[in-house]
């Protein structure tokens, strides 16, 4: 105990575990690079959202601020599909009380950074950057962004909560022998839109649903927010037929979008003003290990393990990172060579499977909730499932509403989910007899 | 043309790629990290042996140096295995002439320098660390590293030559969007021992051979120096049973080598100061692309494409690069753009091709060039070949002997006679009837 802990970045993970540790009575100051995000009005159109889900509540209600969190954050109970033709179909997430929770990123890092500075113990410094990392003497060196002061900070104990692209993670890669680390981009970018409230503040399609205009190799996604506006996210390949790279002119992308989201064009008046001033981004995955060095160092959320965004578990496997953290605090009685060994080799299974979980979902969201075949097999699991709910949960449940559930066995549940469902594919006639108690008995026998 | 070429780093890439740039007339300017090798002795156990083959003489006879390289090479004809009940085994390489050949690392590398200072427009600076380069300003900075003075040079083309830890790949890493990055290590570390000529400089071991202590898990390796001794290698996992972690006093060192080598302890005598003094390194594996960017930077040898030493082809692969790049430079008349586009569009594949063919012939040389099936496997292999030299080259042949085959080619056509050789090895009773027509006319069918 009596310990003083650093943590770089006051992004999402790192202000939470900073309410964690000050419960558990550390002196907790936080380094951000940015600026105070709560002093300077964010420019509309970046303002990405997020969807939080059990694991993420799990996280927030572990230091009693879920009520706080969930003002500022609106259910959407299923998946409202915009097909091309203009027909629509909605696909409920999950029995009847079950959402996901759409949320600002900078409106809940405002909050998490206000609720972390109401604890006494926690400070936050903004415009630090961090430049390195040294583990031998157990110095942070941060640098003044305004200032350009560099400082050195001794620390007992550093949490490299500093997101995908980490300066603390860099440190490491560049300082310890036999550092595993890969990142990886997927060949598909995004750009943030936007469908503005309608008169009164009016949601100018279904409130509480996440929005999808699925298109095979590209899709549009729409999450609401809270003054009535929704944040639109088209992701598209970079390269190819159908990709940014071919949307160069107005006309380009006011026919482009004619032709493919013809329902949503009427409802975005600034949308070739936006696509041209908002920039195209990518999007990465990055596995690394070891995430704890020498007793004292752990990276944590993002930086630890950055995922695409399509399973919509970054924010939610972050958080529960904190949970699992505090946990051990707790079992090894804030022993920390202990606590550090069981966080990495309890949370790197369940980093990898999101991962790769969040990379098949992307392939599912775009290139199959507009196929037949596809939302057939879900209403035959979801059918099933209803019925033996002790003997099946699919696999969105798993990630999304069971904690209980490690992300690493769910993906081994859908993994032996899906094997089971090609067969069950396969049966002839199964348009007709899908809920019928041969097709039941057969996944039975199965299981 | 005209154009100012820097490279970074004064390695067997570096140099080599120099001397082919200089003779079609451009001014090159090499910074080395290291001091001069040339003016400084080298410390004995340290100098790693590496397995020139016909690559990587291809590489050096295009600009007429493999007669000067030859000098101090030793050529080795096959694989002399050294089994742990003291029995031996000699696996020739391929046909009669066919060898690859022992050279210091330290030895060439010297060579390679002195050969490129020969040439007018060539200039080696040493102790400059490459600290960053700015693609955008076409700068790069070079940091002294006796005096830590700074300089700022500016390049036309500049050549990132600096191994597997590349700095100026590491720039790249940083400042690229979708910079695809793969580090990875195997479990297993390396030592370097020796064996020291007998009387008069007498070799203790066959002297043309590559030698090899199979043990399942682990492995040492012995390859010739011109001076009579035997560089040492032993590759061993860093943890587990069988382990370097296993080997912690003098005691525990000479009982391990007296159960698994003891035919080598007698011709050790330092073994024990040796296994104390010398490091043990890890082995990485690095996978990146781009190779080359802004049509003025290209990435060449470890720093594109770092592999595991068990092929004996990363220096191959490495002046492979070069030769490459040089008959680009010809086919496109200097036109750097399309060089750059051709040469990491043709070398990326390649790359990949032999990393996973050298993590594969390492499990290869550890676990089975003691087995009896592995043996009689090559042993048909081998028959078939001699036979049908249009039909089958084996895989080893492909890569170390046939540069006109890509080594993503030779992967290819190495998983297909894997595939065939599987099915022959299930024939009832193949090892009485290896080499009987019917098994000919199966793999004649196969293929």
């Amino acid at each position: 105990m009596n310990k003083d802990v650093t943590i770089v970045g006051a992004g999402l993970v790192g202000t939470l575990v900073s309410i964690y540790l000050a419960k558990k009575g550390y002196n907790v100051t936080i380094y951000e690079r940015r600026n105070d995000m709560r002093k300077v009005k964010m420019s509309a159109g970046k303002s990405i959202n997020l969807a939080l889900s059990d694991r993420g509540w799990k996280g927030l209600q572990g230091v009693g601020i879920a009520d706080e969190i969930k003002k500022i954050a609106i259910p959407m109970y299923g998946r409202y599909i915009h097909n091309k033709d203009g027909s629509n179909a909605y696909q409920p997430y999950g029995k009847d009380e079950q959402a996901i929770y759409s949320v600002s990123r900078a409106e809940i890092n405002m909050k998490l950074m206000d609720l972390a500075e109401q604890q006494p113990n926690v400070k936050i410094h903004f415009d630090y950057k961090c430049n390195s990392v040294n583990k031998h003497t157990k110095e942070v060196v941060f640098e003044n962004t305004n200032s350009l002061q560099v400082i050195t900070k001794n620390y007992d104990l550093l949490f490299g909560s500093d997101g995908a692209f980490s300066a603390s993670r860099l440190s490491m890669q560049l300082s310890n022998d036999r550092f595993e680390y890969n990142q990886h981009y997927i060949d598909c970018g995004y750009k943030e839109l936007i469908i503005p409230p309608g008169p009164n503040g009016k949601f100018l399609l279904e409130k509480n649903a996440l929005h999808i205009w699925p298109r095979g190799s590209f899709m549009m996604i729409a999450l609401p927010n809270p003054d009535g506006n929704f944040t639109c996210t088209l992701f598209m390949p970079f390269e190819g037929e159908k990709s940014f790279a071919q949307l160069k002119t107005k006309e380009d992308v006011k026919q482009f979008f004619n032709n493919e989201f013809s329902d949503a064009v009427p409802l975005m008046p600034t949308l070739i003003e936006d696509f041209f001033t908002n920039p195209t981004s990518s999007l990465v995955t990055v596995k690394c290990f070891p995430w704890t060095f020498d007793d004292s160092i752990a990276l944590i959320g993002d930086a630890a393990h950055a995922i695409v965004p399509f399973y919509g578990q970054g924010m939610n496997c972050g958080f529960e990172d904190c949970v699992v953290l505090n946990e051990l605090v707790e079992k090894h009685q804030h022993q920390w060579p202990k606590i550090l060994n069981e966080y990495q080799n309890l949370r790197k299974p369940d980093g990898d499977a999101i991962a790769d979980l969040a990379i098949a979902n992307f392939i599912e969201m775009r290139d199959k909730t507009a196929d037949p075949k596809f939302l057939l097999q879900k209403k035959i699991e979801g059918n099933f499932s209803q019925k033996h709910p002790d003997k099946w949960i699919p696999l969105y449940s798993m990630v999304t509403y069971s904690p209980q559930i490690r992300y690493s066995q769910a993906l081994q549940s859908g993994n032996k989910q899906q094997q089971i469902m090609d067969k069950i594919m396969q049966i002839p006639n199964i348009e007709n007899i899908w809920d019928s108690n041969e097709v039941e008995q057969e996944i039975l026998n199965s299981l």
